[in-house]
């Protein structure tokens, strides 16, 4: 999965910023989690899709274990995405309405420090251009300029130019199965514009199948055309292929937490297809996209997915930060992000946003619990058929995915894992961490993070490998266990808290 | 202050979202709240800033009296500022590096509606254009594409040429103060250019003027260049003109409610002098330079002003409506504001985001405190030299002005104003308001937003009419009534809580 054109740019540029969590340092423990979109993924592609969030994952941790942050692994795992065809962003784009790839991406790290670009033409790894204004916002511009956080459309190109950062050509860019998907939406057009001058109400026939160009994360039908056999018969209702051959064309996401201690994350979107020219999604924006909060003792992350134009006035990964952040219950924390920050804030008032809303989040928090001990945990939720979602940490051998799935109404799926590890203590070793009875700290986080027994699902996918000690909620009155139906298999190894994990120091 | 070229576009397009707050319809009470950039304004400008100022309150009180809404009322209140030539915004701005005026907006209404233009050259009134996109929202595009929140650069041309939106040449955008500014900084680039030949260290020799080029709403030192008296002589140390001949280049912004009960905030601006091409500026973004929350009960907007770099990742708009919506102290609120959720957050860990980080901050909230009254409430402040603001109410037969100015280090002044609305009971008369003690609750809100007898301002400007019953704290453990000094005159007629405001209908 190497960039086929140009290395990352100037390595010189980058500092990397280290910082040693609450007197503890170098733990030598890292994690990365990636998510590939949520939306409609058929069974037949979710390999494709969890192909690419395992590389991901494997890149980044290759990166970590070699010493480099958690901006690093972030920027390196979302490049992976860019890269393969199968995601949308980058290289496999959607393309706007003149036929063009135009690139949102954005990262934020442990300091506050940010970069983005928006509807950003002809770049093919926008994650590291947005990297690069991240890393340059310490440095004046020439000339003494505020170096910008966040530079948009042709502008970004130009900025890449003058920081001999790789341009390339938007055909480029343009992978074969972008192009058929533009295609297929062009051909439709046509069809409308047939229709409308044959005096058909076009819009109406159409309904099952148009509203696949805006509702970016809502099931891409990408063969369900609303296309007649041929253009001489045009029936008053086109018969749509009901089979669901997927393209999940959304953001991709990346959430890591390095040896230092920092955490980032990241967000890439190639966007809604045949989108307004110059139109920024969620992916582009801090707040809505993508958000950290690091306050050193705890730190919280989240990067999203979905409908970008419901997401603008929620701010919905600062919102879910928050919650994460101050919650004991990350389940249940995860739970009213989407039904309160996010779905309960639609179209409140007359407001009537046009679309549907759905959404998918993804969120790592990671807290001192007691002398020596941080609590990482992993929570993710959507509304939306299905989510793909890795993660792989130093201590494991291969990176774990999952495709989460929900189909019954009304859809919401939320899940997450945590891990206790051991710090090891090198700067100050007058701190030694009090040894504590096992048994009271593992009922407390029993209480708080909805532990139950090492789960192993009845129907198991071999070539999907669970998330450590994924808990599924998938709604409200069910189960809190895993459901055997829609939904994630679970792997043998659990991330559950457990007393080995108390000696763990990985 | 008409527009010089075209008109509003299609008014057939604007849906009027009207909604009656808490069972109480028509109050028939109206206010708008602007502000002309926080920065340093000389005394000798200071009459420009305040006159546009007064100029924008009155035409959106004009289109509120006349039913309009409050999303009518900020637009043109900033399509006022915007066609002045003494505001950073439309008409006037500052040129990027290129010499092109690239246009930042943003509107957001009660019902979370939003409308944003970032980096968008050619366009008068950017204010516009993010209101036709607010508008726009609720309906799908041509081929039911999902309706953009956001919208950059050049795409943004296209989106208005689409709409029938009038679309400018640059060169009609560029103001003769403007073409000044970019010319003086062309010579200072050429300057170091020579500097740099000549061996010498030219950051070093222009260190007291250059940061200007960047830093938004710091001093602007028009007359203040560092430019040598000819090119013949070039001085180690140029000598700087130490007169202060402001030009403060920053965004402007405005809030209004309107007698629907529906409020909306905007922000507008040409950004950074000198800027990167595409940079995108806080005035583009919901959440950091403007924001809303509405809940019926209770609503806050605000909107900002200052170095946008320094604010994306604080998401300081909306953190500062939050902090304000929760707040019984919104002076003190004000205050946490700028100094934890703003200044606190500058280069927390190591980041140190280039340039000195300032801003100022304008917030309105509005709240049932009985039956049948809202209490409006009026709060700004800002750490830098000044902040020009004005108000006017549907009751005031003027616009009110102040410039706030503080000196002092650490600079930070914070004041504010609230009424007492009586509304009109029309939809539920049933819902009588029960008829209070007017001592209770007069002491009540006396403790609740430090009411101080009517102050007279020692030093009277007679081109300054202080903002009603301003109160103005410039920092902690000073004086909590106005300083003598650098601070806001203030005007006879005041909004504090008093009797005579108990029968107010107005």
């Amino acid at each position: 999965m190497a960039p086929r054109q140009g290395e990352l740019p100037d390595q010189s540029l980058y500092t990397s910023v280290r910082r040693y969590a609450s007197g503890y340092d170098h733990p030598d423990y890292s994690c990365i989690f990636v998510h590939a979109g949520a939306g409609y993924h058929s069974t037949e592609n979710e390999q494709k899709h969890l192909r690419a969030c395992r590389n991901a994952c494997q890149a980044a941790m290759a990166a970590l274990k070699a010493g480099g942050t958690s901006t690093d692994a972030v920027e390196i795992a979302i490049r992976v995405l860019e890269d393969d065809p199968v995601t949308n962003c980058g290289y496999g784009s959607n393309l706007n309405f003149d036929g063009v790839v135009e690139a949102d991406a954005s990262i934020m790290d442990s300091f506050g420090r940010t970069g983005a670009v928006g509807a950003t033409p002809q770049i093919q790894n926008p994650i590291s251009l947005a990297r690069l204004i991240l890393e340059r916002s310490s440095q004046p511009l020439t000339l003494k300029r505020v170096p910008p956080n966040f530079v948009v459309g042709e502008g970004a190109v130009d900025y890449a130019r003058e920081q001999r950062f790789p341009v390339n050509t938007n055909e480029s860019l343009v992978a074969h199965s972008a192009r058929i998907r533009f295609s297929k939406w062009q051909k439709e057009i046509e069809y409308q514009e047939i229709m409308k001058r044959r005096g058909r109400d076009p819009d109406k026939s159409l309904t099952a199948d148009l509203p696949l160009l805006g509702a970016s994360n809502r099931p891409i039908q990408e063969s369900g055309s609303a296309l007649p056999p041929t253009t001489q018969e045009l029936p008053g209702t086109p018969q749509l292929l009901e089979q669901k051959v997927d393209l999940v064309t959304d953001t991709v996401g990346a959430i890591s937490i390095d040896r230092y201690g920092n955490m980032a994350a990241g967000s890439s979107s190639g966007g809604i297809g045949m989108k307004q020219p110059g139109r920024v999604g969620p992916a582009a924006l801090i707040g809505v996209g993508t958000f950290v909060k690091d306050r050193g003792e705890r730190q919280a992350a989240t990067v999203v997915s979905g409908t970008g134009e419901h997401m603008l006035h929620t701010l919905i990964s600062a919102q879910a930060v928050n919650r994460i952040y101050d919650s004991n219950d990350e389940l249940d924390a995860m739970k009213k992000i989407i039904n309160e920050d996010f779905m309960g804030t639609q179209g409140y008032g007359k407001a009537n946003i046009w679309g549907e809303p759905a959404i998918g989040v993804m969120s790592v928090k990671a807290e001192n619990v007691s002398s020596g001990k941080r609590l990482i945990s992993f929570v993710f939720g959507h509304n939306t058929d299905s989510f793909a979602l890795a993660s792989m940490t130093s201590s494991d051998p291969a990176p774990k995915t999952i495709m989460s799935r929900v189909s019954r109404e009304p859809k919401l799926a939320v899940g997450g894992s945590s891990r206790l590890v051991q710090m090891q203590i090198k700067t100050h070793p007058e701190e030694k961490p009090k040894k504590e009875k096992t048994s009271k700290r593992l009922g407390k986080h029993d209480k708080k993070y909805h532990i139950s027994p090492p789960l192993k699902s009845e129907k198991r996918n071999s070539l999907v490998s669970g998330l450590e000690g994924l808990h599924i909620d998938s709604r409200d009155g069910e189960s809190s266990g895993p459901p055997s139906g829609d939904n994630a298999d679970i792997d043998d190894d659990t991330w559950l808290i457990d007393p080995a994990d108390e000696e763990e120091t990985v």
